[in-house]
């Protein structure tokens, strides 16, 4: 099977993120993997052009009910009309998570993919600290190159 | 914008259902619209392998949490684990639904998409009928050419 | 367990509804069920008053994101911010429906309650015909008492 | 308008957490709120164990298709089938919401309400940083008591 490897991140991150993003979204369509994102702008925008570019397939899964919100780069959109229940449509959808910088929508994202036992891979996102988890939950990648090698043997 | 239209029906239709599934799919990928199916098998898995065939792309929004459930024909897929819920974002995604022969979940996507105000046309399925209500509110097409060139019209 | 009985009808139905839907509220509360309903204005509206009168409990399952936006009668409300995929949650919440005259998404509810295999009782609402279909899928009911006296006995 | 607090934490936690989750169940039902919970066990059953036992009224919104899984004390149960999609409709039903401990769902669950812009109140859960944070996004408690007082306060 193809593998899907989703791109979370914040609509209005730094541009340190988006280009963290697009990268990422590049290397993701040349892995000849699909790409899941929330369809909206900033990294998800930006990964879904970086994919578009690479010439491979993406899907933007919107928690609005107009598919004309989506980005202009996703290939196929998605239109829950479900909020932010659609957060757990996306990670569902990926068998691995990437987290590209993050706000509290990223950090529900990459909560709900470790609930589901999904590998979390992340540059620049979020850490988390509670009583008696001994290791970080999270795989720290420092590049594009290395986030998408590891989601992508993660994936399989 | 690229129309996107659902083709709905039985995942255990009658043969008759799935030829004409299959022939609405080719027809919607040659008009260069996308196929919104519900990813399972039957009319869906018809629907997809027609569009496929003739080169088109397809997303199919699954019930279940496992994107394995898809039939082999999606370009996408899509795993929601939102049981029946997902009836309401297949019909959400596309701006006219197509449906073929049915069983009562076909129904209740007929419903939902007539209650968005989304236009519906139907081959070989349901009939509704409630006082007061003057006129099908389904429109009816006697072949797959008829009912794609109305469900794109319809989309536009 | 206590029985939960659905009533599902439009948001603005006709008057004659409305005291359906009042009674029916009544006698549920009266036969020590819990009444689910979508929450809002209309049969919804009449149906939790009719419980709140005699005493009973309701809940309303909201479409929206606010809870506000529920009649005052529920006794507890919840807000799916879901649009109309909540339909599938006030069926899946229920053992048995009573379906009281009926829009689109009243007959978006029939269908779904009836691919979950869960008994639906109606007064004044849809009927529904197909090839092949050799029953009427829709146990009726003449008047508010009959139906709760079926829909709680079939909800055992 | 009666405010609706949701308490979210493990179904599996330590001792001490059900012994704090009870606590805030009785202290919301005497403050004459609704308790919103996942409806499955560990803090959210002795959440709405508290609460019962105090006399008040409490909602699980389940992640499963069936009702008998929630635990025997909530006063209403809703079976949404939408597995931890459902997380979303818990923190969108509440005004603030009290995390007692906490996995991965709970992590969620906080995330989602912060995204929301509701008020959480944690007592022994999750920390979470990241690069631009200034301050922590929750309100930390040291008992049951400040817990619900907060959370009772933010909720108006």
């Amino acid at each position: 099977m193809i593998p899907y490897i989703a791109v979370v991140g914040p609509s209005a991150g730094k541009p340190s993120d988006h280009a963290v993003g697009e990268q990422v979204g590049r290397l993701i369509a040349r892995s000849g993997a699909i790409l899941v994102c929330g369809g909206l702008g900033g990294v998800m925008e930006a990964a879904a052009a970086g994919c578009a570019e690479a010439g491979g397939t993406s899907v933007g899964i919107l928690p609005t009910e107009l598919r004309s919100d989506a980005n202009p780069h996703v290939t196929v959109a998605v239109a829950t009309g479900m909020g932010e229940a659609r957060n757990a449509v996306v990670v569902r959808t990926a068998d691995a998570v990437i987290a590209v910088g993050g706000e509290f929508g990223t950090l529900s994202e990459i909560a709900l993919a470790l609930k589901m036992g999904k590998p979390v891979v992340g540059i620049g996102t979020w850490a988390m600290q509670r009583e008696g988890l001994e290791s970080d939950p999270i795989i720290r990648a420092a590049t594009p190159e290395e986030a998408v090698a590891i989601a992508i043997a993660a994936a399989s």
